[in-house]
């Protein structure tokens, strides 16, 4: 029934010339459930990495691993309306889908599923995932409604694929912890590994929206990832106080005049914010650089 | 791993006899999902009946028709504290496990899902699954929070059990309803079967609540089914206004002293009240009577 993609999925034998072969692309629920049974009951496990697309190094990373720990590897290129606010950057959200196609094609991706907003969201959607105590802080007062779309698409995602693992990055790190605990309360059953920020060599976190900065906004976008090296760099000398490394963090900020939303230190699982530096811990940034919105964060071990 | 669900898988076979085994109690959620993955491999579908025990005819009726239809049948038993409000009945609601354990064995269902209140709602647990325009009427406004439960949990029991199709009494139908669009709007690719409503030979619609009726409670309960009846018998005669038979049911109702929640006629999938009886309609009610809250509702063809 799926020829193209059973075929391509066998793009992962070095002596396959990949280079012929187009990756199938599907575009409906009904038919992603039953490619994922056919993959599944092939060998597996199957392993997704849900995308909006416009992918770079970061997500790269997420599908090697991906394709490398599972036998089949599904990627998701949606850009979910539901996750953006009024007045947010839905419009200006980088599209390149066939550059993505070709990809996920050289990665030796299984598949890739495509829906139309049509198909995820039809006549009278009115139903939504929520996880309001993780959703509650950081992004959210600033982004409301954003994690109920992050969360409801996924779970769409998580149905429509069946993945016995997702792929996150860490990145979007309130985002990650709100899904695993989605995944967990639901009893999806489905393993959510979470993979590093991959950075540009001047330490800028890789996002979609980089695209967007101007060449001074994007100078500035740095003083994100050296505000958290400088944290981090404090608590290597001893200082634990959460409110002094946020402080030098800020500072960061400040001097590149970015627009800070919030810096804080927060636990790993609850997004709780700490005053000192102790357990497993984050520390977590939003800011405005121009139109753009960035986040970043940095794992602080005590 | 599972030999005596598996075996009591055959019990449907009219060779066997079945008095000699007990039907497998399954109570925690990765079980479960391992052996759906072995039902359905073994032979599709899975039918699933969701219930919180204290089984009476209207569970059988829907346990009877997915036994027969389904390759495999999960029976669900779980009385979900998440549905239930402050004030309600969750610690007076009948528990019959035994009982209930024995009717599924007779009737050859597959297993039993039986998870602890624990398992299905672990420490830190925050993760809700709403359908707003669906639960904001009918009996949404007197049980804040009931069907984000009732959402919740059979998105959760769904997860854990991955039925094809899962059968859901009439006698519910807000709830009906709202697990149908819940299973289309998040691509669940579960088939929602409604099975209608099984009435006492009075005309008392089944329910695990009725046991808590006094005599002459009970025999007051008759006026929900009365009200509905009159109402179909006026349309019958031409009637097709919803106000004229919304007042003819509440005079069946107000007669025997019952105290009206609400009567109304609505649309049978947007649950949109009408005042005219056209296309698929509905006429719903609830009522309490003394401390027991019950409901019923009809369909009205014009």
């Amino acid at each position: 029934m799926f020829p193209r993609v059973l075929f391509s999925g066998t793009c992962r034998l070095p002596e396959f010339n990949s280079m012929d072969l187009a990756v199938d692309v599907i575009d409906s629920p009904a038919r992603m459930r039953e490619l994922s049974d056919t993959f599944r009951e092939a060998a597996p496990p199957l392993g997704l990495v849900p995308t909006m697309g416009a992918l770079h190094e970061g997500h790269l990373s997420l599908i090697r691993r991906a394709v490398s720990e599972c036998a089949s590897a599904v990627v998701s290129i949606f850009v979910n309306p539901a996750q953006f606010g009024p007045g947010e950057d839905l419009d200006t959200y980088p599209h390149t889908f066939e550059k993505d196609l070709e990809v996920c094609r050289e990665e030796g991706v299984s598949a890739v599923y495509a829906p139309s907003v049509g198909q995820m969201y039809a006549k009278g959607f009115d139903t939504w995932v929520e996880v309001p105590s993780l959703a509650s802080g950081l992004c959210g007062p600033c982004r409301p409604g954003h994690f109920r779309g992050v969360a409801t698409v996924v779970a769409k995602l998580f149905s429509a694929c069946k993945p016995d693992r997702a792929y996150f990055g860490e990145k979007d790190y309130q985002q990650l912890v709100l899904i695993r605990r989605m995944a967990r309360d639901l009893d999806m059953g489905v393993e959510i590994v979470s993979c590093p920020t991959v950075r540009e060599k001047d330490g800028v976190a890789m996002s979609s929206r980089n695209v967007n900065l101007r060449r001074e906004e994007r100078e500035n976008s740095r003083s994100l990832s050296r505000g958290l090296f400088r944290a981090r760099e404090l608590l290597g000398e001893g200082e634990a106080r959460a409110a002094v490394l946020i402080q030098a963090a800020r500072e960061e900020l400040t001097k590149a005049c970015v627009e800070i939303d919030y810096v804080e230190v927060v636990d790993s699982e609850t997004l709780a914010p700490l005053e000192t530096v102790q357990g497993s811990c984050r520390m977590v940034m939003a800011a405005k650089i121009g139109a753009t919105r960035l986040i970043d964060n940095i794992s602080l071990v005590p």
